[in-house]
């Protein structure tokens, strides 16, 4: 294992991968803020623990913040699996630098885009991480 | 790492993970010609970027879109995580085989008869992905 | 890749990645009692086949389940993707135990809470969680 630890693309891999989980644990956090500060509660012990009357829909800018986080759940774990199989074939430090850095950064710009409501922004953003996704899929098998 | 390059388990599992992340870019971009066509917007900025009026409920075909990639998200994710123990922990390049691509032929297969409503095949799909997820995960644990 | 098999931390994140797999499996399981139960058909051919009326909207019974799915889909592939890392940059026997059976343990009874409806312990049981992902990909990241 030492091996790994010493690989830039496993390292590059590794980096990215965990800034994206922490990406997404705080896309969770923006739902239950935007949660709090709608009382849109779905849950009634969520109501009952937090001050409200449950919904069975969900509140407009819940349901939006849901959206954003199913998009990352849609997206950043094909990253973790095809990146991952990917550096572990022995991709290149420099192919593999490229290709985590765009995923990452156009996910966290993905983010900002989606929280502001601007397309086509935000399906730019969205197309240059199925790029990256498909690039990698594409080496791997071939 | 070039151990695991030249491992058959490995390999059987990196090309059949990278399959399913292309199964799932196309899946999305199913969900995406669904809003296009039938104009189901639910974003505002998507309703005046692309035209049409933002809706509030997900039309009925966007919803049957949107729940095949679900079924995919609960499900692919844990063939990247199982499998991929499941390789690493030492699995023969027979076993893998079977495992990966019983488990990637299954999920393709559930699409097609999801994409077209039938039943009970889509169940029959389901179950014999579960199975291959159980059966890895329990080789594993013992 | 006998060297894997014989360390201790990856030992110990791959039984955690498999039992919190197969507990994702069950909790789809229950998704489909409920909706067998309250005969919660969304897709028009599953009411044909199992018999009963599609609805537009998901039951409430239904709707609850499929909130319990969406939490494990929104946390446990971050445990998948960072633990890995996590083990395989060298982490401690003992600091990949504390991590990986503190998470595993936190989600399951995370699962007991949100099944029994029960607050503020299911946002405890979230919070280990988090804590857990958050403080594995720090440490991967310096």
């Amino acid at each position: 294992m030492n091996e790994l630890m010493t690989n830039p693309a496993f390292h590059t891999y590794a980096v990215c991968a965990c800034i994206l989980a922490i990406k997404m644990l705080l896309t969770g956090n923006y739902t239950s803020v935007v949660r709090m500060r709608t009382k849109g509660f779905v849950n009634v012990e969520d109501a009952k623990a937090f001050g409200g009357t449950p919904s069975e829909q969900e509140h407009p800018a819940v349901a939006h913040a849901l959206r954003i986080q199913r998009n990352d759940g849609e997206n950043i774990p094909l990253f973790w699996a095809v990146g991952l199989v990917f550096v572990l074939s022995g991709a290149s430090a420099n192919g593999a630098w490229w290709y985590c850095w765009t995923f990452t950064i156009a996910r966290l710009v993905h983010w900002i885009v989606y929280l502001n409501h601007l397309q086509p922004w935000r399906a730019l953003c969205y197309g240059i991480g199925y790029a990256c996704i498909l690039g990698m899929a594409i080496q791997v098998i071939f």
